[in-house]
């Protein structure tokens, strides 16, 4: 079986990554690669890690240029992959690393991304209860965000196994690279080195409301998340901080053991054993994630601490794990757990 | 007025910061440095940033060494501070830079540190209710631990003013340079650089008794801290994100106006203007804290950020803070608020 | 004696360093401070280090506003020094911090500027021979470029004392703020964190000839210089290897007597002892220069490694230090040996 | 065809790495892994980014543990190599990643390296002239130094065509792990970070003759190397800047020439496209090797400048891809030009 691909956006990081990711993918043939401004530029000047693909070109994101793929991915800014998918047909798989077809709510999608709201699509994060079932022969996947990535994977079993007061409070640091490649003076490197700084603190970051749908769904009812996200002054990684209050009879023992049931058959996460803890190092350029799981007795909280590649398991990698199973291929085809450190 | 000051630990970070300001000090002459392993050394090959002192060469930690001084510093690994101080007198200033005297509850000492307790002293943060006047005139200080620093200030004026609930959850990133300047594998650059993580997760952190003795004084109730630290990419600099549920009645506008009333007087502490956060760089190398606050409506939280250099106000600016008012002299003397940035 | 200094780009790198420096300067007063497309802005939302001078805003940079100053610091783009230059007044101290008055051949400025070239001004490097004298007293000063502030200070004694052969070899890292503050996709920080990278190869960079200048004039005969800057991944700092084929009869002795007696009594220039070798974390902030020389037999060369802060000695360091002895001051006057490490 | 491939020294940076490419290595299979101090721990502890092998535990290094494999790879301190390569057999392919078999001299081994010489092996550099040839079939390997890999690929083609003269200048960065995973004061993350330091300078670096020998080789004559390494604030990569008097009647366009046909068929040389630049990270996990020329008419120099990635194509990468030539399989099995960046 060959998968012929094609790639909207490759010249920013997200697509760059799943470059990489794809040119070593078994099954994938990359067909056509299209950018914005950057149309007609050698790709090798703007992605110089991708060797192979270094004297590929860019063309305009049309329809005509997209058309004739098995699988369309869009990496796209916020509100133009609607457009585009609309014109792909129903049979092209078309995989959208942005946020448009993330949230089921209307009214919260217009109320963060200020714009209507273009629909919702099986949901690429599989680990979740259904989440493969929901994946499985679908044509359209709604990749989710590199933050709801780690903060779902770390605390919906806690909350399906309803240990955990459905009030979560959420501290992540994230590599520049979330950012994205538009030149802004804040994350220039002179900026960002030596420097912490938190964003979008209080609820206002775009990501908030794709994890409350998410835990609430997994706890079935309603649970609130106190999010705030900081820059780390490091290219890639999201280290996630989260934690809950306990409910009555929680132990560390129960809480290990509903963590090591639920990930028990995951080829991608990794329950560190007692006393490790994660570390974006060590899942630099890998699609795996790595947890693990405390319970404060004193302060009467659990602790769930998760690190991703935000753009391998956290877009790229999750974008390619989604789309094997929405395609039939064994999951982990073309994706490792092998990290590049130090 | 001239004050004759002797650092005992002269050769590690601790050490390097304070005598980087004592150099500054209008009233301060700096006299004996001392040093276990490293004595014998010219100080110019182990701070080569301090030129001034290059050619010092470093003492054993002896009493008799540290005899004849007006302040003595003592930056030593923790539980050796009690032995030294006991010999130096009680005329003399004696600064501990350690942990040594900051409980005052014995059994958490012996709890978090393993040894007996050797006393509680005078607590080396001025901006705390009623911090002033403990420390004027006092013989003897107990400099805060960095992260201490950070939260206390962040969170007492909440709890203050009865706006939170006693159950903080904070999450607080560090440079390198909080754990010392000792070979370790894990602090080695190649380990550190590109990567966040976790460590003493679950309220393991030896700084956490002191947090809680710091709100829970605010607050005048016990208050639980969970209390995540992280390791980050940089040399310098503490971000806390410090949050709480909100009381009842709590609004973005009355958690501004308490912080505004708690800060207005205080040299070293900023309140950013709304819409601007904290940022470890713009600290780096001052006494400032900047704090900012937000009142997440959705989650029913207060968020409160504050940003340290962790060496400077978290360390050794906070000891030369707590020395100017026990000495009697302006507070700010040979302290700055200006930060070395980018 | 009250110097009031107004001071022309004061959102940059190189004017935030110079307000930094000027801040704690006895003798001088800030007056007006002025940005071109920042103008209207608070300087707290802009160089949020700088705590002391939050809630000035900038204004235009126009005659009017600059008029009524002892001295005007110009750190404006390449180019548009002379015009304001023109308008303040022959009685006003001027201190230009771009490239505008640095070089004496018209063709070499046109070459590498590719404009009319607009003088030559008394050059700011008071440690080369004959600095001192043709800056006291005068009221215009061409602030040396970063790079030749480190390179000039690194090879003129062996240029001088007849040591070195005419063709120099150098090859430096500069932190990014050498590039400045305007957001250009390569200085992202996603791009320069884990990377070094050369730029300007083969001759191609501006500094080149201004290196050419200082060292044909110490040596006393025309020197070539082959120059690769490449870019650090740290906010600060050029460390600068620099080397030649050594003279006949050089030995290991001579070399460094020669340097000693060059740099005997200069305030700022530190030759470390031998076995030490420059780091550019030890100038961080500070205006020393850190230079050791080697040797190198079995390869017939003399290296000398100079590390110095590229915005303090490099830029605002330097421009004060010259302004100092212009004015009759203290050369020393404001200005600081001691680093910010770690 | 499948090869056993035991590694000794697998706790290391250099067995990591060699451990991350054998993963990918679809004819390896990964035998035994060898420790001094850390045999006994669980692989996972100390190269968490392995997941793949996160339960192996490391075995004592002894000829016992290695036997039986086709291939042993010996990544140990240098001096230990000889003793262990005896008693493997000669029907073993021992690949060393030390030191001690690629000097020829004797002399020169003893000198920099102050123990008797161990003997000489066949060179792990097939882009060299004659390097693949030495390497067919042969059952001992010497892999090169990574700064001599950055260097003489860089400049073998100059000497080789008679374009430069014999006295090559060399300044060159390396990321830390370079330095090794031994806890070192020096290489904390706190002194590293936000530092640009050299070292080894005037010769003394014990690379120094490996590249007299490669260059010496190329040219047909006695080269001298001034060499002066200098340690970035970066986990890897390499980036070595080297510089040689032309020859008369150099231009650019022979250069360039000479570079394009050099490198025309080699899989891992990257000579860019004129007016692109090597930079570290587009190399970052990649056995790529990127390399630019540049004429300085002005100076009358070449300047040749190469990235790699110390520990892939620097050490790892290349022992493998000398491996895969010496046991006949595809040079290129298993390795990639795929770096991870940003």
């Amino acid at each position: 079986m060959v998968v012929r691909a094609a790639v909207a956006g490759a010249s920013g990081y997200a697509g760059g990554e799943l470059l990489r990711l794809l040119l070593v993918h078994p099954q994938v043939e990359i067909g056509a690669l299209t950018a914005n401004s950057n149309a007609g530029q050698r790709l090798g000047a703007l992605q110089p890690h991708l060797r192979p693909l270094a004297d590929r070109v860019l063309q305009p994101t049309t329809a005509e240029v997209l058309a004739g793929h098995d699988v369309v991915f869009l990496a796209l800014p916020h509100g133009q992959s609607a457009a585009v998918a609309e014109q792909l047909g129903d049979e092209v798989l078309v995989v959208d690393m942005g946020a448009d077809f993330r949230l089921k709510d209307a009214a919260d999608w217009e109320k963060f991304y200020g714009s209507p709201h273009a629909g919702t699509w099986p949901y690429g994060l599989p680990e979740l209860p259904g989440g493969r079932s929901a994946l499985a022969g679908s044509k359209r996947i709604a990749v989710p965000g590199c933050y709801p990535t780690a903060v779902s994977l770390a605390l919906f079993p806690a909350y399906a196994a309803r240990l955990a007061e459905p009030e979560a409070v959420i501290v992540a640091a994230s590599g520049t690279s979330g950012a994205g490649k538009a030149a802004k003076p804040h994350l220039l490197g002179s900026e960002v080195m030596g420097n912490m700084s938190p964003y979008g603190v209080g609820g206002a970051h775009r990501h908030t409301p794709e994890m409350i749908q998410n835990l609430s769904a997994a706890a079935g009812e309603p649970v609130t998340v106190s999010f705030t996200p900081t820059l780390a002054p490091m290219p890639r990684g999201i280290l996630a901080t989260c934690s809950a209050k306990a409910r009555p009879g929680v132990s560390a023992e129960s809480l290990r053991a509903v963590y090591e049931k639920a990930f028990a058959d995951e080829p991608f996460v990794d329950l560190l054993p007692e006393g490790q803890w994660p570390a974006t190092a060590s899942v630099h350029g890998s699609n795996a994630v790595q947890i693990q799981v405390a319970h404060d007795a004193a302060a009467g909280r659990i602790i769930v601490i998760s690190a991703i590649d935000n753009l391998a398991k956290g877009t790229a990698g999750g974008a390619l794990q989604s789309m094997n199973i929405a395609l039939g291929l064994p999951e982990d085809t073309g994706l490792s757990t092998i990290g590049v450190a130090p």
